[in-house]
C-alpha cells in the first residue's frame, strides 16, 4: 500500500499520516520525491484499513501496490536513489550520472599486500577500496579471511590512503564488526537470501552493496533489496556478478541485460562486477567496457599485484597496470555517454 | 590427508595417533570402519609433516586425498553412514536398507493445525514430523514462521504423538533454539552455502538434514556437508529438492540422478523432497515413487489437511489421504527392491 | 478451433463437416473418441468463419482452443493415444498400460556388431531394436554413421531376429530412406525444431519417436509434436532424454517430472531414454527403475557388447547382462503398478 | 593434423603437399597466413600416415591438433578472417577493425513493408539488409514466411536500394534458393546442429552467418562452424543471439563474454544480435552499445516501422528512429575504440 501526499503537503501532515499508520500496527516509510512525498506501508499481513488514512489532510490517494516489491520499486519513488559515500579523497556517488569505481583484492592477506594494492588503486584515481576480511569459501579447507585483523588493516588503508572501504559481512557477528570499520557493507551472492543477515544489515546505518545470487531471478534480487529497505536502510546498491548457466568457458555468465531491467523497475543504483562475472582476467577489461556502455552505475573490480600467489581468486584479478588501462578505456566510453568516472 | 590404521590397531594406538596430529596443530577425525579405522586430518593449510605420524605403531599408511572433500568421501569411509533418529514410536534409520519417511506441513501455523496434521502423519505410519518455525521467504511481507512458539508446538507434537521432529534453523540464533527442541536440524537450500551457519550446525550434537542449494553442483553440495563434518558432526543427511533450470512447468527440476551420484562418492545418506522438487501436488506421488526406485534413502513430503489455506507452499502440499496412498505405493516399490518403509 | 460432434453423429455428417472446413481453405483433423468425435481445424491464420459449420447437422459446438497446441492436447482428445508397432515377435504398444522397451546400440557399426547385440536384445525379451545409421555428431570428424548400408543391416536384423526397427532420420533425404527400412522413425534432440524435417515426417505413414530438444520447454516439445500431427501423422511417441543444465556429473539432467506433466496435457505416449539422459552406464539402471516408477510409457536403452570400442557413446551403453538385470528390475516395478513389460 | 609450410615455400610446393594429402584419401585445406601457409588435414578417421608428407620439400612440420576444432582455430590461422560483402553501396567488412551493421525486419511480409523498412535502413547508413523469407516458428500455426516470393522481394530491395541481403535458409531446399538470392546465408539458432544443412551450406560459395544455438557451449558453436569450413566454405561469421537460462525478464540471456572468448580461440568474426538476445525493444539500444564496447565485429538488429503489427517478433523490433539513435551511439563508442561503423 502506498499513500501519495499532495505536493504542497506540510511536514506536519506527513508526520501525522505516518503516526496514524504506525498506530494501526504497520510501518510507515516516507519517501521524499522532487515533486511530492509518498509513504510506503509495510507489515500488512492482510488488508489495511485505510479509510482513516485516506481522509487525512494532505493525502491525495492510497494505492494498492500489486508488485511483490514496494520500497525498491520505481512506482513508489520515481527518482533515482543516490547513494553517496564520503571519503577523504572526495565523495563517490552511486546512482547519478557518474560511474562509481571500486577496486581492490579479493581477500585481505596482509598489511603489506593491502597497502601495495591500495597504492595502485589510489594512483589509478579510484576512491573506494574493496577487500574481504571474511571470505565465504566453497571448501572449509580454503583460506577463510583474516577476520577482525583484516578489518583493522582496511581501517589502516583508509587512514593511510584516504580510500573508502567496501568489505563483506557473512553473518550477524561479522556484520557487527564490518559496520564499525567499513564505509559500505557488502552482502555476497551466497548470502543474497540469508534473510536473517539482510534484516540485520537493514538495521545498519551504513550503505549496503548487495550482490545478486548465483541463480536469482530479477524478482528475487529486488525482494532481497526490499528486505534491507523494509528494515529502514534505504542506501542500497545492487550488484550483478554473473549467474550460473550451462556455459563453461567463463566461471559465470555475466548478465548485462539485468542493468537496464533493474533501472526500469527500481530507483536503486546497480553496479557490475566483471571479475566474478567472468572469472577470467582477460575478460575483465572488455566486459568492464560493456558494463559502462550498457549503463551500469559503477564497477567493482578485483586487482592484485601478484595474482598468481593470491590466496583467493587470483585467476580473475587484474594487474595494477591493467586497472589503469581499464580506467582509461571506461572513461572514454563514459565520456561519450555524457558520464564521468568517479 | 588420511591415516589408515591396521585392522588390529588398538584403541590406544588410534588415540595416540590422534593426539600426535592435534599436537601438530591439526584436527583428527577417527572414522571407524567394519574392518579398519581411518583418521582424517583437516585444518592443514599447506603440507602436513607426516613423517612422525607414519612411523607410529598401528599405522598402515598416510595417503593424500586429492578430492576437494575428504570426510564426506567414500574413499575415506567405505561403509554407508547410518544416521539413527530415536523416537517414541521406534528408531528411524537413514542410510541403511530402509526408506526413511518424514512428513508434515511446510510451516507450523498453530497448535490445532500441527496436531491435526500430526495425527494424520502418525496414522499413515510415519515417525518423523517436519514443520518450519522459521521460514526463509522471498518476500519480507510473507509469513516468516512463528519462531520459538512454533518450536514449542513441535515439542508438544512429539509429546502428544511420539513423533520425532525435523525443523529448520536459519541463523545462529534460531539454531540455538532449534537444537533444543528438534531431533533433526534442517538447513535449507538458501543456506546451503551459509558457511557460518554450517559451522555452527557442525558443532551441534543433533543430526543435520542439509538441502541442496538451488544451483549447487555436486561438489558444492558435498563441500557444504564437509563443513558440517569438519566441525565434528558426522550425522549428516543430504537432501535433493530440485535445481533451478529453464524448465517452467515445475517450480524446480528434480534431479534424481544426484542420488546414485552421491552414493558413489559419499557414504552419507541422501533423501529426496518431491514437494519442493516439483512444487505441484499432482507430481509428488509419481516423483516419490521414482525417488524410491532410484535408490533414495528417504522421502521428505509436505502434507496439509487444508492446503488451499496454508500460510506457505500450499500448492505443493498433498492431502492426508494422498499421503496414505503415497506410503502404500512407495512401500510396494521398496518391497521389490528388498527395502522397507521406516 | 475445435468442432465437437454429437455422440450419435454419423460418418456422413462428420465427413460433410470436414469437407466444409477444407472448402474454406483449412485442414480438418477428425479425432475419434470413445464417446464422440471432435474435429480439429488447423491452418487458420486468423479467425475462421465458423458460422456455416456450427449450424451443420451433428455439430454440438465450435470452441476456440486457447492453448498454443491443439492436436496434441488432451482437451481435444481425452483418451490416450495408442501407438502400436507390429513385429514378428508380437505387437509393441506405446500409450497403454504396458511399458514398451526399445534397446540396441547407439550406432550401427557393422553387420556383426548389430547381429551380436540384436541376439542379446531378443534374448532379454525386447522386441524393438534401436541403432543409428545416420548420426548427428558434434564434430565433423566423428563417425557419422554408415548411411543406407546401415539401414540394410537393420533390415537384416529384422529379417533374422524378428525385431522391429527404430532408427533416426536427420534430413529429408535420409527420411526418405529411413521410412522404407524402419518401423519407427526417430527424430533426434538436435532436430526437435528442424521444422522442415518435422513436416516431412508428419507426412510419413510410419510412427515417429520425437526426442525432446536439449533446452526445450514443455510447450516447445508439444508444439514440435503438433507439427507432426498437423501434417496428418498421429502416431507420435514423445521421448525425454535429459536437458542441459549447470549440473556437471551427468551428461544431461534427466527431467522425469516431464512424464506426468506431458500426460496431463497430452494424450500422446512418452518414453524415457536414461542412456542419453545420464550419459553414464552406472546410472542407466537406477534411472530406468525411476522412469518406470514415475509412469513412463516405455524405455529406450543403449546396449553394446563391447562399449569400450563402440564408435559412439560407449560410456553410456550398458552390457547385455546389465540389460537383463534392467528388464528384471523394471518388470518388478511395473508389476506393482499393475503394468507389464512389452 | 596440421602441416606447417616454410615461409618461403612456393606455390608449387604447397600444391604438391595438398595433392599428396588428397591422394591419401584426406581433404587438404591450405590456409594462407601473412608469414607462412598452413595446411589443415580433415577427414582422418584414425591416424594419418604422415611420414610421406613430412619429408616433402617446403614442409616445416606436421603437428597433431588436440582441440576438437581445427580449421576454425587460431592455432591454425593466426590472423583474423576477413569476410567481405560487396554491395552497391560499398563493401561491408566483418572481422577487421570496423563494426559491420545489418538491419531489417524479422520477416519479409510484403513488398511495401520491405521497401519501407529498407528505405529507413539505408537512410541510417546501413548497407546490409536482413529479413526472413523462411521463418522457423515454434508453432505450425504461426506465419512461416513468404518463401521464394519473399526472396524475390529481397532481390528487389537490393535492386532498388543497393543494400546487400542477409536471409535465412532452413533446409537444403530453401538453401538452394537462398543461395541464389542472398549475399549472406543465415543459419538460425535452431539449426546450429542441423549438420546436414551445415554441410550443404559449407559447399556454398556464399558467406554464412551462423547463429549460436539456444544452449550451445562454445565448443559446440565452434564445431558447427568447423562443419561449414570442413566442406570448404571459409567465409563464416558467427553470431551470439542469447542463450537459454532460468532468467525470465528477457527472452534469452545475451552472453557477451562469448565475444572475447571466441576471439581468443578462433580467427572468425563474431557479431551480436541484441534483438533476439533480449527480446525487448527497450533493451536493444543499451545492449548494442555493450556489444560494440565488448569488441563485437558487428551488430544484427531487427527494425520495423510498425512493430505492433509485425507478423513475427514485433516486441523486439526497434523503430526506424531508434535505429538512427542506435547507429549514432554505437558510432561514438566504436570511435573511442579506434573503430568505425560499416
Amino acid at each position: 500500500m502506498l499513500v501519495v501526499m499532495q505536493s504542497q503537503a506540510t511536514e506536519e501532515q506527513i508526520r501525522a499520516v505516518c503516526e496514524r499508520i504506525e498506530s494501526l500496527g504497520y510501518k510507515a516509510h516516507p519517501i521524499p520525491g522532487s515533486g511530492r512525498t509518498a509513504i510506503g506501508i509495510t507489515g500488512n499481513t492482510g488488508t489495511v484499513d485505510i479509510a482513516s488514512v485516506e481522509s487525512m489532510p494532505g493525502v491525495v490517494e492510497c494505492i494498492p501496490v500489486s508488485k511483490p516489491y514496494k520500497l525498491v520499486s520505481r512506482d513508489v519513488k520515481e527518482e533515482n536513489t543516490i547513494v553517496r559515500i564520503r571519503t577523504h579523497l572526495g565523495d563517490v556517488i552511486f546512482g547519478g550520472t557518474d560511474v562509481a569505481m571500486v577496486a581492490g583484492p579479493c581477500a585481505i592477506e596482509s598489511r603489506e599486500q593491502a597497502f601495495q594494492i591500495a597504492k595502485h588503486v589510489k594512483a589509478a584515481g579510484v576512491r573506494l577500496f574493496r577487500g574481504g576480511a571474511y571470505k565465504p569459501r566453497t571448501s572449509p579447507y580454503s583460506f577463510q579471511g583474516l577476520g577482525e585483523p583484516g578489518l583493522k588493516i582496511l581501517a589502516a588503508v583508509r587512514e593511510e590512503f584516504g580510500l573508502g572501504i567496501v568489505t563483506e559481512a557473512i553473518d550477524n557477528e561479522s556484520l557487527d564488526l564490518v559496520e564499525q570499520y567499513a564505509d559500505v557493507i557488502q552482502i555476497g551472492a551466497r548470502n543474497m537470501q540469508n534473510f536473517s543477515l539482510l534484516k540485520r544489515a537493514g538495521r545498519s546505518r551504513k550503505p549496503v552493496l548487495l550482490k545478486r545470487g548465483m541463480s536469482a531471478t530479477l524478482d528475487e534480487f529486488l525482494m532481497a533489496a526490499e528486505y534491507l529497505m523494509s528494515e529502514g536502510n534505504y542506501n542500497v546498491i545492487l550488484c550483478e556478478r554473473g549467474v550460473r548457466t550451462f556455459s563453461d568457458y567463463t566461471r559465470n555468465t555475466l548478465d548485462l541485460s539485468v542493468v537496464p531491467a533493474v533501472q526500469r523497475r527500481s530507483h536503486l543504483p546497480i553496479v557490475v562486477d566483471p571479475s566474478h562475472g567472468t572469472g577470467r582476467r582477460n575478460k575483465v577489461l572488455p566486459l568492464s567496457r560493456a558494463a559502462v556502455a550498457v549503463g551500469s552505475n559503477g564497477l567493482l573490480v578485483e586487482v592484485h599485484h601478484d595474482p598468481d600467489h593470491a590466496l583467493s581468486d587470483g585467476p580473475q584479478s587484474i594487474l595494477p597496470e591493467e586497472l589503469e588501462q581499464l580506467i582509461r578505456e571506461v572513461r572514454q566510453i563514459a565520456d561519450v555517454l555524457g558520464r564521468a568516472i568517479n
